[in-house]
């Protein structure tokens, strides 16, 4: 090294604490379920409807609808069924095989996490 | 569910076993170190070159120098150093804290994999 290059490198003071990220999903040709797909239909189960659910977490509801569909088809089972009809004028709900999944899913990610982190405090701590 | 409906999701069959997968990485306001990086600098580390290793894994030099340079920022060291002069023309070759990172990430993500596969199999298997 220089010591240009070695005034310039000690410039390189990192101001935040260095952290792990992870992102993990089911796949199957393409994303199946994820963290994403998890919060959406959490929202959806508490409001009853995509269109509300979608808007909270600042999506288009095509865009929703769509990604849903995607993961259905890679699952292989339908994750929301339209409420017809009724004084509210419809709405979805979330199918069995959905809560089952988010259920698995949601238990994944709390085990995973706590294991993770001790895993990288012993490589990097 | 109408009829119709149940035989639109029977015919939802995944044609390939599902998997979970996953990315982690190294954060600091932003990427510091990854899969992506860990690859492009075993191949810096093999060829001697930056030029060669991103011509090799399909990124132009820029995009692979800018992604270094703003990782080495985030990280608080250098990651590479140039070789000058001498008659293979110059070239890179990776600085000690590099290796070491290299070493820690990879003995990191191999613990990870295996521990990420037991877990997926408790909860979906």
């Amino acid at each position: 090294l220089t010591d240009i290059e070695e005034i310039s490198y000690n410039s390189y003071m990192p101001t935040n604490e260095m952290k792990i990220m992870y992102k993990v999903w089911l796949d199957c040709d393409g994303k199946a379920f994820g963290e994403g797909p998890d919060r959406l239909l959490q929202r959806v189960e508490a409001c009853g409807s995509l269109h509300k659910a979608a808007a909270e977490m600042k999506m288009s509801y095509r865009k929703a609808w769509l990604m849903l569909r995607a993961m259905e088809r890679r699952l292989g089972f339908p994750l929301l069924v339209r409420k017809v009809g009724g004084v509210s004028g419809g709405g979805s709900r979330l199918t069995p095989e959905a809560f089952d999944l988010m259920k698995r899913y949601e238990a994944f990610r709390r085990e995973l996490d706590g294991v993770l982190h001790e895993i990288y405090t012993k490589h990097f701590g």
